[in-house]
């Protein structure tokens, strides 16, 4: 499809792609816009001149009003839009409402209710358990039977471009722990998975009901203090070596987006057990690409992930834990099988000193895949620059 | 102090006590009560008739906006409301708003931004280390350094009285991990601590602004299914085997309703690190009480606990981690020396089988601490009985 707005068609933010965000103009209050080329389509008084029922959610000042609508409203909405920019009828009324990205101020787009970070590559499991335990397994016993994740830190989501303080806490030495600033600070290149529609306390969600659920897609920075986290994480899991920071890209990227990136996993053995859907298994076909001061440095791909989305989803509720509306869920950090296919630090340097990073540096995610006319998407980056502790 | 509220001196909910909640009546919209004997204050109109310039948070359908106020509001709120229920010619004001609380539906009182539960009982530490590590050091080697903690799902969250239902998802067994019901369901009796005021991120909460930012303490029932967690937790902590539920009481006692029950720390050694306040050292006297369908099993002592809640607080916040009004922070669960004075089955009983919830099993906690005026007072009871896992 072809639309009528400058520069848009060929670019990674054609009409296959239509992210939503949440963006102000200078004295005004933020809302829903959704992207298109280098534009923002402010949405609000379009669909109120359309007389849209749902026009209110484009008020609003997080994407959480118009997730919880649920998968029908997110599918209409996405057509209603693709004809906005497609139709060049369309054009008068759309126009005065396309506002150029960079007179905007962009916002976290999401209200995070829970945020579960896993650890779903097969890659990265293994390089840290090697790098971590080099006498024994790499792999733990329950790796292969159950995606292993965590709760982190909600409160500390913080969009795209939001400078990350180095955190100071306890770090490990031979006459027991210090306190200063981390001397191992370093990344985890994920994707994040926004939950739109929530769940009743006491009743799994089953793994096909994955779409119904999740809403879209963001780039996801899980910014870790290995020193802090090593000495801390016995027996209860990481805590301040991750709370600090974790950062999430402008934009979320609706589900339908990706419907020409879903691949097979690699495979999975031992089979899992049925409520993790062995007939489910799917993975999305994602190029990653992590920069460090201009530089790339890995280009982690999404395809080789262990575990699917949706299986992540269905393990996430199989206790029978409630979903809220602006859930995140984390994949972990993305390596593939390469050296080059890394993304973190930790296993770039393979856990040396010096390979950390350092104050000032700026780590760019960068997400792209295929999109549903043939060419490539981008999902929206995550960029991040290291300030110094404070004192 | 006396009140002129029938039957509530010399009651565990005296005029020494005070603890708000959230109610409602039938048909009407929840909204912000103090407790007062079996009453319970409809804070509201008296408010809004003695024009109270904060009265808007008493309409609210949780007490965020009033713990957001701050410490200076808070302690206003509590003089204006004991001069009510203490002064004979404030009766005629008041009466009309004294709610019988047999007549009222209770809510959870909090809107949950992030839930942290902490690990701060040495007992407790101690004895679970001896049954899951026989043949290693009951501690591990940070526990006396920081307080061991994690994040927990702040969406599961409910309050006394919701059923609990039985969790099913992955068991360890001889031949790889089954799928079914938890056989191993436990409590842990613990105290919650919730944040009013909320921090910026990037820098730390000194643990002498604990009542600066702790609005008040609540009943919690950190409730585990042993087996789901005993199969996950390595190596990132506890995830399902805890998030199905966690129960907090319907009443949140402020902080001055407690300023008599402080005592020393029973000790730390080694000495804490400068953040962590080693001059700030001060524990709760509150004694908890475990039953088990109406026969009390256990007593355990919050006094015992090694870390306070002023070092939880600053070593949550000190890589920068920011705090929201709605946090809520668990002590962990609290077990005292004694074998009567432990906080979960799972010591109850030292790990045997036969000593977990059966379906039906109804536990209670309560608590009760001294009150300013040299009686006693209760903090909010907490009820859960177990439900059937559904299928």
């Amino acid at each position: 499809m072809s639309t009528w707005v400058p520069g848009a068609d060929g670019s990674l933010f054609d009409v296959d792609n239509l992210p939503y965000g949440v963006f102000s103009r200078p004295g005004e209050e933020p809302r829903v816009g959704v992207r298109i080329g280098d534009f923002v389509v402010d949405l609000a008084p379009i669909a109120a001149a359309e007389m849209l029922d749902v026009h209110h959610v484009f008020q609003e000042r997080s994407l959480n009003p118009l997730m919880a609508e649920g998968r029908q409203v997110r599918e209409s909405v996405r057509r209603w839009v693709t004809g906005l920019l497609t139709d060049e009828t369309e054009r008068d009324l759309v126009e005065p409402s396309l506002l150029p990205l960079a007179d905007l101020t962009m916002h976290l787009p999401v209200e995070v209710a829970d945020y579960v970070d896993f650890y779903a590559s097969l890659d990265h499991a293994t390089n840290v358990g090697r790098i971590f335990r080099p006498d024994g397994e790499a792999l733990l016993p329950n790796w292969r039977h159950l995606p292993v994740g965590y709760h982190g830190r909600a409160g500390t989501v913080v969009p795209s471009g939001t400078p990350v303080v180095r955190p100071r806490g306890q770090r490990p030495g031979p006459e027991g722990p210090t306190y200063g600033a981390s001397r191992r600070l370093d990344i985890e290149a994920e994707l994040g998975f926004v939950v739109g529609v929530g769940s009743t306390i006491g009743t799994p969600v089953s793994y096909d009901a994955f779409a119904d659920h999740v809403f879209g897609v963001v780039g996801l920075n899980d910014w870790s203090a290995r020193d802090i986290q090593a000495w801390e994480y016995v027996p209860l899991g990481p805590f301040l070596g991750k709370s600090f920071a974790t950062s999430i890209s402008h934009w979320v990227t609706p589900v339908e987006a990706l419907s020409a990136a879903w691949v097979d996993l690699p495979g999975q053995e031992p089979e899992p057990l049925p409520y993790l859907g062995p007939g489910a298994t799917q993975g999305l076909d994602i190029d990653v690409e992590v920069a460090l001061n201009g530089e790339v440095v890995s280009r982690p791909p999404y395809r080789s992930m262990y575990w699917s989305p949706a299986q992540m989803l269905a393990h996430l509720t199989v206790n029978g834990a409630s979903l809220r509306t602006g859930d995140l869920y984390g994949s972990g950090t993305i390596s593939g099988p390469e050296p080059d296919q890394r993304g973190s630090f930790l296993e770039i340097g393979w856990g040396a000193d010096g390979t950390f990073l350092e104050d000032g540096d700026e780590v760019v995610l960068r997400y792209t895949a295929p999109g549903t006319g043939g060419g490539r998407i981008a999902l929206g980056q995550v960029i991040g620059r290291v300030e110094p502790a404070r004192t």
